[in-house]
């Protein structure tokens, strides 16, 4: 079969409802909503409604939050109540947080009550904890049951829940007591409790703790799930390993963000308008503007300087951006370090020490190489001024770069606002005043 | 009990071997590594020493590559080789890796033959491959197996296998025909058939498929995990989630590290010696310094401009500091976009335009901004100059740090390649020829 017949065969589920339909039942959900996203919404809902609502609420939980609202927007109250029936709680609560107020306001009486009950306890969790990327789809077991009836209630009720190879084990007042994994129920004799094969040395997470940390606790531990409890040690959640992977995902693109210097765009880039990424951008390139107006008042004080000998102005850009470049590795290399917990706060002072030897060094060999630039374009003494004045901007450059993470964090700021451009034009200023203090030193 | 007394029994489990054996037992090997992290190699030794080999093999593949290096050279090889013959095959193979060559020539000879082969095998595919990343330690069935006997003969497995909740179905010629949850199987009548419960369509990846895409896929289809193939669809081997979460982490650091301009580190920063330090970051810095020369040589041949109206200088900084930051948000913004698949490099061309807009609203609004001070300070003619030459700078240098990440992609370089620093640095130039242009036709 050549290639754009197969692009042509493709497309025809997508064409009709009916073969739609068939090509649902045999195609993974998330491929399905792949292939829906380049096609509007009138299109989508029209080959959605065709489905049953099972299968109809597990393609529109793989949608992107922007279609899943239009969509909402454009259903009859009773299939979206249907489509919310079915759709798995994690997801459901995520959906619902995107909804505008008044199609909340629409939503919620359609729902059973012991969903909209669930749904609004999972709501009220502060977004970026624990409790906001739990799901409550999982299956508890009592301790006195055997394995084999623990196993017998599993089977009866694992179509509903998210996972069953982990079951929690809660006492009468939902306290969770232990954890017992579906393969330790098959492996163990069959009369034997379930208080007996269950672990008790539970890896838990705190309802208010942050996804960041659940998400390492479940690397770390390599888990399928984590148990979510509340102060007292009732269970109220799990979050699996499938969420946190997005979690990491997330995380790590709102410290890429940052880092760029940009707000936190907090969704698709394809799918983000002109005018929301203004505003994401705009902020920090006004106050960075802000900064360089000192390293241009810094320059303005030498003017006498540089109309004495022009030609620094010729290594003005070289040095300072040395300066910057030097900070912004090394901002960039304990942002990411103290994201994913190599480093901890504490070992400021340890690395510093490390940072000088490397600052140092790196400082001396750029020296070498623009003191020959500096020779031939100013003779020994320009040679001299901006030789040394690359090894103590490189140096300041660095420890800028290397701390301001650090102080970020003591004040419970995310170190990745230590973005490259922030620290590159702080290190400009310094480089600034460095450089002409020297030349003004030296030359005259 | 307060929190002193709890830090020094929290270390009294360290003091003898005795009482570390017994804290094992009850403790995740991934907390006990956390704690042996501080210890040296000699005390590590000898504590590990005193657990049974399985616990110690456990606990040993959770510590550092540096310190399992360094445990192995202190090892007799009778220890080393009980040790390694109770890793998981992933594990053994990445450690195997780490270890100089006259180590690795002294483990082979020590290990069974089929661990030996599996071992040479799994080391035979290239780094950064599903084949690097997947373990050997998976289970499988024949279709002809009814799901009675399939679940019976996992118990007799499952104490050795790495996943159990997902079966691998194959045919005598070991190609994958389908796979099987062990839910499915606990759920289906006794004496139904493997073949008739198995799921047929498998997402499987290639052993020569990149790791990230392998991750990729399994966040996308909430996969515990997936099928290694080659490429006649013999099963080689399976990669589970949560290996792929540390290569998710690892790939973010890498793309991380980059765009700052340092070359991947692939280690602990913490662990990194200044020295390996200061080579990753050297190459990028003299690449910059070089580049700079260009604006320098720009400015310089612009002197006489620069003489005439020294004020001039004063926004310098600020003018090409505004393309480069802005160059780098853009730069930011693709990057992650590509990395995670939310833009594809077909994107390009749909996504300039918006670009474009973008950057002429922020340009306008930061010429707004800087006219105020260019008024300011040299009257309506300066102000005109730098206010134009701002809408003008931030265009290109978005244009840059957009499209750059592009170009490299198709290149086949990495798009973070495309590093804030380099974006910054090419900015500057353009900054520099944009904004004297200006000035000379305007002013002279």
């Amino acid at each position: 079969m050549n290639e754009e017949l197969q692009d042509e065969l493709g497309q025809a589920h997508l064409a009709s409802a009916k073969d739609f339909v068939e090509y649902c039942n045999e195609t993974h959900a998330a491929t399905v909503a792949d292939e829906l996203k380049d096609l509007d919404t009138i299109q989508v809902r029209h080959l959605l409604l065709a489905l049953d609502p099972r299968l109809r609420a597990e393609i529109f939980g793989h949608l992107g939050e922007e279609m899943q609202v239009e969509l909402a927007e454009s259903f009859r109250s009773k299939d979206l109540a249907q489509t919310l029936q079915f759709m798995s709680p994690d997801e459901r609560a995520d959906f619902y947080q995107a909804l505008p107020q008044d199609l909340q306001e629409i939503i919620l009486p359609l729902l059973a009550r012991a969903q909209r009950e669930d749904l609004l306890r999972l709501h009220s969790y502060e977004d970026g904890t624990a409790g906001a990327v739990m799901t409550s789809d999982y299956a508890t077991l009592s301790p006195q049951l055997t394995a084999r009836e623990a196993i017998e209630q599993l089977r009866q009720e694992a179509p509903d829940r998210e996972t069953i190879y982990n079951s929690y084990v809660i006492d009468e007042e939902r306290k969770l007591i232990g954890v017992v994994g579906l393969r330790s129920l098959i492996v163990s004799p069959s009369f034997k409790k379930v208080a007996d094969i269950m672990e008790t040395e539970v890896i838990s997470a705190l309802v208010d703790e942050s996804q960041e940390d659940v998400a390492k606790k479940i690397a770390k531990f390599d888990l399928l799930a984590i148990p979510v409890l509340d102060q007292e040690g009732h269970l109220l959640g799990i979050v699996t390993v499938d969420d946190v992977l997005d979690v990491a995902q997330e995380e790590a693109t709102e410290d890429f963000h940052l880092m760029g210097s940009v707000q936190d765009v907090g969704m698709s880039l394809r799918e983000a308008s002109a005018w929301l990424l203004v505003q994401k951008r705009l902020p920090w390139l006004l106050v960075l503007v802000l900064m360089n107006v000192f390293s241009g008042a810094g320059i303005a004080y030498f003017e006498d300087v540089i109309q004495a000998t022009v030609a620094l102005v010729f290594f003005l850009p070289l040095l300072i951006d040395s300066g910057g470049n030097a900070g912004s590795q090394s901002a960039t290399l304990m942002v990411r370090a103290l994201a994913t917990g190599d480093v901890t706060r504490s070992d400021w002072l340890s690395l510093l020490g490390r940072e000088v030897l490397i600052a140092l060094a790196i400082g001396l060999m750029m020296a070498l190489a623009v003191s020959l630039l500096g020779f031939y374009r100013g003779g020994p003494d320009v040679a001299l001024v901006v030789s040394s004045a690359m090894i103590l901007v490189v140096l300041t450059g660095s420890l800028i770069g290397m701390s301001l993470p650090f102080l970020l964090s003591k004040f419970d700021f995310d170190p990745a606002t230590a973005s490259a451009p922030l620290v590159t034009s702080i290190a400009d200023i310094a480089g600034v005043l460095i450089y002409f203090s020297i030349a003004t030193a030296w030359l005259h």
